[in-house]
């Protein structure tokens, strides 16, 4: 049985997270989403909680099969030994996304686990977490950018 | 008639800046400059108030037909509706912009609005407005890169 | 009145080239569509003759208002005085189009015409006229990538 | 069952193919090589036929586990189909592979067949076919980069 | 005499950092790393003092010959003029860094220092002091990635 | 004493190859400007005869002290043996230079050979030789980018 893990601060869940999700699925006999407790940049503070976002994962992940979503901190090869992971998986949209999830995918190959990468879809590629956020902030719209439950607490928590 | 809107954090306009505003002003009937309320980078605070930022690129570029400077918060895709804008226009320097602002391009483009990017000048290509602060802070020469009047006022500020 | 060059070898005109063009056509007043009788890159031959190509872009832009389709060769500096243009607009999809269009583009301001760049729209990021061929050559389908009678000519030529 | 395929010309398989091949076989339960009868450059012949350079490929991945080496010409989307995998695996060494290989995987995603990328080696990094054919034809070494067979056949072809 | 400064933070120093250093230390007569006083990225704070940093390079540089490890604020050209270097050089590992570099190197030009660029060796291509510190705060092992030393101090900090 | 090999085709030298030049003849107390009689591109054959790029960048190079023009054919590695230098230096322009060249970089690290990479000043930036030949080919304007000799030259060789 192949597993693999998909890591992430899912600070919140974009589509362009949920069309990487979804088709790892496929590539995959089972997948872990790992909800980082760890902000990857760490002067930034997360807006939703470690469990909020594990919950609305596994709300718009429902229909899928063989996912499962938990949350991690520590160093990604722990968790994928833990978990009985083969390798991890990533999204990757542009060249500064390649750059530096080339330098992770080694220093993890280095401590014995593989990284494959998605090529995320052109119609999400310049989605990103931070991005929905700054947009609802501003009272913009992002129907069709994010699955409609992360809409709306975006817009609770930002208007 | 052509209308653009060429917004940024102006803090403070450099060379390179005013070599875009002046080539779009010629590329345009009109062109709004649009002097951001919000920094890009949350962490960093802007060195200039807003009302000088605005100031300093009327002065140097009161020479410059058609050119209107405001500021703005909120929607780049409302201000552009608000005062009748075409399109945005933004200059580009390397690689790295390059990534970025498409990223912003594509956004803009789905909220109604869209982008165009000049290439910056080479002699210019290596300007931000950070780097001046930096070289003016640790005593170095920007001779030539910002105009004069943002050179005085750097000085003021930092030395 | 504001009128820009569109330039390329449209070997055949692709739906991303078409909407860069229609794009380009709402950005300006008029819109210089010119295929380049010289092949890019020298050791290619073009599959289509230059005025195949010319028709075939006004048959797919004739409900566009504004827009002329031209032959050219010689500088695109020279064409741009010759038909009265202010300047050139050129799609860019990649960071690898970016470094070749930046080049063509300082070259071009030094002989005197300012180059726009408009962002490819992201579901026809990977197209190319290159690639339409070889996936028809090899029995692909191309539906949706190219305008219907283009879709018809390839095959036609290629099959 | 996982079966993914891996395309290429391998003219000749380098040290950086079989890394890749190696890496992918684990990851998969079954590995299809499929050596491609088209050069990826229609402007350059191939140094080895393609019989050679499915023997040279079969000869070194003996060792590996469910590898499976093919010819083929024609869509990799038919292949796929064909030998029932579910997905392409190509490794990626720089940005200039990213950016062709992303176009290639939204094509080839397109017509229904993903695509995951595999990260080389840093210490193959810098390895290509084409750049081992040209130190040989000019008397370096190459050991370490090919293995044995394929050093003692490149020199034979081209000394 | 040829003279090099290498500046850098060194927070703290990596076999990366000293397979550049060591190999600007051959392509020189004399190289002075020069150990900055400012963060990089300001929001940052260092996690060595700049002795320590100055006292850990000393360490693990004293088998070379013409090196001098010193400290400096202020203006890379000044620290040139100051030491008689007659150029900086700087290891590069990636795109990303390019980017900056460039920026940086045409900065220091101006102000009448050419900086040259060597490439880091591809296995420490994906090292940087920041990845260190968090791996080894995760847990994780960096034996072969940092000097001993370095290691057994990185331990005594951060767990 | 410090010696450096210069390696390219010239074919013909451009103000940007004579601002390396210059740049690296400071850097090093000799240097050898190596004239490749292979093409680095086997489809396209030289316009300049070998002797013809040597003696031009002799003509052009007259005013520099310890420079040294010589062909070569072979392994840059083997050259710089043969010559006695320390090392090769090259110039890079953009992203797509650096791919290509760290490329290189590293496979004649492993053959002995370390390369030190200068930037390119940025007003030639765009410059090729290939570009140089196109637009005298389409009767453009390379005053100020070549020097005189070298447009004259090619003028009577394209016109």
């Amino acid at each position: 049985m192949r597993k693999a893990v998909c890591p992430g601060s899912f600070d919140p869940v974009t589509n362009g997270h949920l069309d990487v999700i979804a088709r790892a699925a496929k590539a995959f006999d089972r997948l872990v989403v790992a909800v980082s407790a760890h902000p990857s940049n760490p002067s930034k503070k997360a807006l939703f909680a470690l469990e909020e976002r594990v919950d609305l994962i596994k709300e718009v992940t429902a229909h899928l099969e063989g996912i499962e979503v938990i949350t991690f901190k520590g160093l990604l090869s722990d968790l994928c030994r833990d978990v009985g992971a083969d390798c991890v998986v990533k999204g990757i949209r542009a060249v500064s996304d390649f750059d530096y999830e080339m330098q992770m995918a080694q220093m993890n190959r280095r401590m014995g686990v593989e990284t494959v990468f998605l090529p995320t879809s052109p119609e999400y590629s310049y989605l990103s977490s931070s991005l929905m956020k700054e947009v609802v902030t501003l009272g913009g719209d992002i129907n069709g950018l994010v699955p409609p439950v992360v809409e709306v607490r975006l817009k609770e928590k930002l208007s």
